[in-house]
């Protein structure tokens, strides 16, 4: 493809970059292993190397290979360039090569250029209290930890959306192009402007070997893999082999050659082109543990996959420590430092200087790039309720005007898209297509729906992509929203893992600063899947989110349309949480007005007096809800209650902060024991209906005094294809089984609750056979509505009455 | 590609798969809107149309052409073929062609053929108490449910290994090809055998659109997607257009082709070949609800998103039941039915039979070929252990050398493979390596380290691979076992969730047979991620697991080598399960023989009697653990309780079964509340050291008398890249720790105690110094082995200990 003329560099230049990059190799090699003796002043023995050998070797010295390269371009043409480095595991390259560029030094003040901040810096890695093995928060100039592996390619694009003058170069290992995400990550490039957006420079490092294992992407043909990258959209072109000369050639011409395509690209768009451009990009092909020793103990290390972590493990092994050694010195270390341990003139002089240097572009500390949103008052979104229970509306198309208009203020600004796996209107978001369109830059038809190049919700059927490109989108400094299939975001469980770990990690580090919250809309939820059924009924995701350290997490059910427009506006405000805001999208009673869901909202749990009928009494009863459907199942039994046994003293709570329930002593939103107990009562029966597996709330609360008490419904697996009703019944959470469930825990009702019991269960049995008849719901229980009716009233009417 | 010269078919042929298509759609149109008058005898009304509708339209007509056609060339070559619906909402298409070959009306003999039955088949679909509008376990032909996308290739590759005279037909759609798991799912090719195992014939169906979007293969350049398919080593045919006589002749030839060009590989192989052969693959362009109204409403319909579910959703709306009708007639079912209703002979005749039909194919009800593994004696592979924690080992390494053996021994049965994502070295199954090699069919190079074509170890680096492998192999009938980094297992949460969800379905289902269990060994665990660090770190698949339905689920925690033999045999012999175990696979001390370890597993939970000294007395403190480490860690608690209290009497338990701790009454491995108080007591402290999130324990044991004197340790997501002790002091399960907790609960030990808790808070501090000085653990904790030394003995031997 490209004709190779091996002369890019001068000799002297070629001198210098494979200086820089031996010194870069040198340091990653200390990191490894050295404890003491840094600059290999004395001979080394066994008590200057670390008692535990931890790290990996293996990617390092081709990490470390294009940090040098993409510094020269960076230099040259002043290039605003990220690096991301999918192969994770290279931690110490990545340190090594801050740390040439003094960036390392300025923030972390106490590793110094010289030689006593080189042993920390060496003794630090892999060390307890000191850094982690892989790149990870602490490392200057990543928003990327290659820990789980996958994720490169999204999180690349999710950082050049809205950077028209960024460069993401994307190291992808070749352990890592195997993974799922990965593979459909290149596909990023249809949803890339080449007007509006940065550049995405894909370098697949084929470096052979996994842990164990050869890789599939450097086992199959040239033609193939040629094909492939090309099938994906892009340009390849190849550097291979082993000989650090020719490969220095090789890169940089490539380099250059890649440099001017992105430029041609991008000169092109400015003369009007829409096109979607055939991106370049790079296979790199070099030896893995590449100038790391060729054999150990007459095994092949060099170009194999015992280069993958320590080469050597026992230092103590006769011989290890001088292969060590030579190894060390075959960097020629007095030539790159000085006799300080400082980095000789002519190679600082390779880096890129401030906010150029890959290691200190603002855009890995996205915070410091941030802006606030323009957001306009959710009020001005409310829906009607002239009285609990009077309107109807489906709380997530309420959300989408709201999150159009977010949208529409904050076009100039850039930095705010919506994300979704082909869900967008599905989950009620569409009135945000009247202010953008979806992003679209593959082939277009005239009858296409709103897809633009320009567009800002982002649409494609892989969960996976969209949470790599909001993570990436966030982690620069913008703000998202990410709508879902709440049965389908366990699809991304362990992507959150990573985030939310790596937002707890952040929290520690001063001068990471805070990123927009990663937000959530979990819609189209457990109880109504009409049409799809059992595979797409799991509200297990919020078990899952609980797990993680409660400083960064939140999770809301607001039960109506007003709640979920404040809680949309609180996450949209927040920072450096992930927010998991779970609402249904289906034509549902209203029950707040906007300032009453405002109050309720902020307090995050309540009393609903007007549902209630124990003022100024204990109640008989607490009914408690959390989730749209339980809150609109609990009521209706309620209403029930107060028909067939109007004398009881009923509560009602709803839950709109689920991290409520939690002792203050667990997560900074719980409640204490005492404001706990004023609400549920230490001694009251608790029926309570949760949108989730029940033995969720039962381990947020089992410390509560009243926790004996307390009996939870919710779904517990039970579901097929049926009515919206017929789920609820399917998991006993329906007003009818409410209703019991209250008489169950009373005995002392007596005789006419028993007769109430055998009334209602009855009317249960009335109704599933009429779905199993009709095919849809009793229209009693389409048609319910909350009466309202004062007790006293009710009382009155409970003869004759059809529930 | 293929020269199409129209004329594969002879006219009759065309007319008759044309009818037969015709007979598909219409059955399947009638699946999702007819209640009634099933033939059109009378002319269509609104009370014949079902009041909910529920179904996608958009995807079945492509599936029952390529179901017509692949019937041809299995009936003409007596084929044995697979059906793999990816876009599995297309339920009422595959329904209908089973119906049309009759194994559904044997399967479900309520389901006749006649027009009673037909009326019967209409109504049950997506109907309360009928079947789901999915692709389903219901489904017959089936192994593989549509509901969430990703898993069609790794199925069909699933299925083909070890089955050298099976095709899987894997329908793949546009949307599918789109996420991650799919994505990669294509270089399954790499470790497919011609000459031991079937063939995958992908067969992607481009009809252009998602629920709201275009498709992004549909809409690149026929050269990229070529490219594409070469890319990932597949010849692509291409079968593209609207016109069904044209459409017909273009796909019969393509089959033609392919299925000499399968035939030619096969023949190849047998002559010798080890190459990796360029299998055919058929892109099919559609259009979406291809023979579907045009319009509605002026809207365009049919080839558009608007077609992806029911085309016309409000059949009050005037002409909407006129459309239908006509769409109905459309297919001329008078032609296709006689007048009752039956299929008419001339079309019965294109149908295979018996087990060559599709839908009656017996490797899609896998336990019908199920045979039992012959299994080596666990008990053979015991480690000694001469006394509690004499001895060290590394527990995987064990169970690799049962596996060893259990592959050696169903070598000739070739039905049993070990899964892992490049880890199974390093969770320590290499000893499988001396009888068999990992699976390899890309290029070789002599040096390669156990890599064959041949090989029964498959290794890719996608958790989604090897689950979605392991599944497709053990739904057609065979045994595995999945190992994984415990942390990254959720990668897979949401296919895991779909197994269980399938199991639970096939448990009610009389004619699906029962299954091998899905064995996980979760290894590499976040106690022992010295090296990687916090990223590696989580223990919560378990807390995903069980809120699973609790028939299909079971969770393992052997502290020891012998534990993990002894459950890995149950395992293996269990059905339709999942199991989980969680392992260590670093050296460790040895704690029971094998006669004790089998007698505590099959127990699940017990009294380690030898470290207990309540013998014949109520204890004053129950030490609880769960998992190797807190095993590990409550012994030497326990150690130095027996040191510095020598009066205390303390019981320790251990859990290796963990719904051993829910109640009987959720679990049917649960205890009694009698068994469960006799373990824990009704009112001692008891201080519970756990694997996992802390919480889990709670949630399992929250209704138990003695919950509120449960004090439960486990990983609460502290961690970093440190020593395995200091590990577990980040997050307080370590041995210094549980005695101040077991100090804490007991206030009336009084000063001793007190004193006792200062000298051990002491050590851990001087620990913790070591640590941070020398970067790896004080000798006194790696060197700790229990003593052994009965209460009486410590007694004495108080003073002067060094802890």
């Amino acid at each position: 493809m490209q004709s190779l003329k091996s002369d890019a560099l001068t000799r002297e230049e070629l001198r210098l970059i494979h200086a820089w990059w031996r010194a870069a190799n040198y340091l990653s090699v200390g990191q490894i292993y050295l404890f003491d003796n840094p600059l290999l002043k004395e001979p080394l023995t066994l008590k200057h190397v670390k008692p535990r050998l931890l790290g990996h070797w293996g990617t390092t010295p081709g990490l470390n290979f294009i940090y040098a390269h993409l510094n020269r371009v960076i230099k040259r043409d002043s290039l605003s360039v990220l690096y991301i480095a999918g192969p994770g595991h290279g931690g110490p390259g990545l340190v090594a090569c801050n740390y040439l560029e003094g960036t390392y030094s300025e923030v972390y003040p106490n590793i110094t250029e010289d030689c006593a901040g080189m042993k920390r810096l060496f003794k630090q890695f892999s060390f307890p209290g000191g850094i982690p093995s892989h790149v990870a928060p602490e490392t200057p100039g990543s928003i990327h930890e290659g820990g789980e592996l996958g994720y490169a390619l999204s999180h690349a694009f999710g950082a050049a959306f809205d950077n028209p003058d960024l460069i993401v170069a994307c190291v992808i290992g070749d352990g890592e192009a195997e993974t799922g995400p990965l593979a459909t990550g290149w596909h990023g490039n249809k949803f890339l402007n080449p007007a509006r957006d940065g550049v995405v420079l894909p370098i697949l490092h084929l470096n052979g070997y996994k842990i164990a294992n050869p890789c599939v992407l450097a086992r199959i043909s040239h033609d193939e893999l040629e094909s492939l990258m090309k099938g994906y959209g892009y340009t390849p072109y190849f550097v291979e082999g082993s000989d650090p000369e020719k490969m220095h050639q090789q890169m940089a011409e490539t380099l250059d050659l890649v440099v001017a395509e992105i430029k041609s690209i991008k000169a092109e768009v400015r003369n009007g082109s829409t096109r979607r451009p055939l991106w370049p990009m790079i296979v790199l092909r070099s030896p893995k543990g590449w100038t790391g020793p060729k054999e150990v103990d007459g095994k092949k290390t060099e170009d194999y996959w015992r280069s993958h972590q320590v080469p050597m493990g026992d230092m103590a092994h006769p011989g290890h420590v001088k292969i060590l050694e030579d190894w060390l010195r075959s960097y020629k270390p007095e030539e790159l430092f000085d006799g300080d341990g400082r980095l000789v003139e002519e190679l600082r002089e390779l880096s890129p200087t401030g906010e150029l240097r890959m290691s200190a572009n603002p855009h890995a500390n996205g915070g410091v790039l941030l802006r606030d949103l323009r957001l306009p008052d959710f009020r001005d979104y409310a829906v009607p309720v002239t009285s609990p229970g009077a309107g109807n509306a489906e709380s997530t198309r309420e959300m989408g005007r709201f999150l159009r208009d977010v949208m529409k203020l904050n076009l100039d600004s850039a930095n705010f898209r919506l994300f979704s796996p082909d869900e967008n209107n599905s989950n009620r978001w569409q009135d945000a297509l009247e202010v953008t369109n979806r992003t679209w830059m593959a082939e277009k038809y005239d009858y296409d729906d709103h897809l633009a190049c320009d567009g800002r919700v982002m649409e494609m059927l892989s969960e996976h992509q969209c949470q790599g490109w909001l993570e990436g989108y966030l982690l620069t400094g913008r703000h998202g929203f990410f709508s879902c299939y709440e049965a389908f975001i366990h699809i991304i469980d362990s992507m959150f893992n990573q985030h939310a770990k790596w937002l707890k990690v952040c929290n520690q580090i001063p001068w990471r600063r805070s990123v927009a919250s990663l937000n959530y809309l979990l819609s189209s939820h457990v109880w109504r899947q009409d049409h799809n059924g059992f595979s797409h009924q799991d509200p297990g995701f919020i078990d899952h989110v609980v797990n993680k350290k409660a400083e960064v997490i939140r999770v809301y059910l607001p039960p109506d349309a007003n709640c979920l427009l404040s809680v949309t506006d609180h996450c949209l405000r927040s920072r450096n949480y992930i927010n998991v805001v779970v609402a249904g999208k289906q034509p549902a009673p209203q029950w707040l007005t906007m300032d009453e869901a405002v109050k309720h909202c902020t307090a995050g749990i309540g009393i609903w007096e007007w549902a209630s009928n124990d003022k100024g009494y204990e109640p008989d009863v607490v009914m408690a809800c959390c989730g749209d459907v339980p809150t609109l199942e609990t009521l209706a039994a309620v209403d029930l209650l107060r028909r067939h046994l109007p004398d009881l003293k009923v509560r009602v709570v709803n839950v709109v902060n689920l991290m409520k329930l939690q002792s203050d002593r667990e997560h900074p939103h719980g409640l204490t024991d005492a404001e706990f107990d004023v609400l549920f009562t230490r001694d009251k029966p608790v029926i309570f209906a949760f949108h989730g597996y029940p033995w969720l709330i039962h381990r947020l609360t089992y410390r509560r005094t009243n926790h004996n008490n307390l009996h939870v419904r919710g779904y517990k697996e039970e579901g097929t294809t049926t009515t919206p009703f017929d789920m609820c019944v399917l998991n006993q959470i329906d007003r009818f089984h409410l209703f019991a469930d209250v008489i169950d825990r009373l005995p002392q009702l007596g005789s006419k609750a028993a007769y109430a019991k055998q009334a209602i269960r009855d009317r249960l049995l009335d109704h599933k056979s009429w779905i199993e008849e009709h095919g849809e719901d009793h229209p009693d229980i389409v048609g319910w509505r909350w009466s309202g009716t004062p007790a006293s009233v009710a009382r009155s009417s409970t003869e004759g009455d059809n529930v």
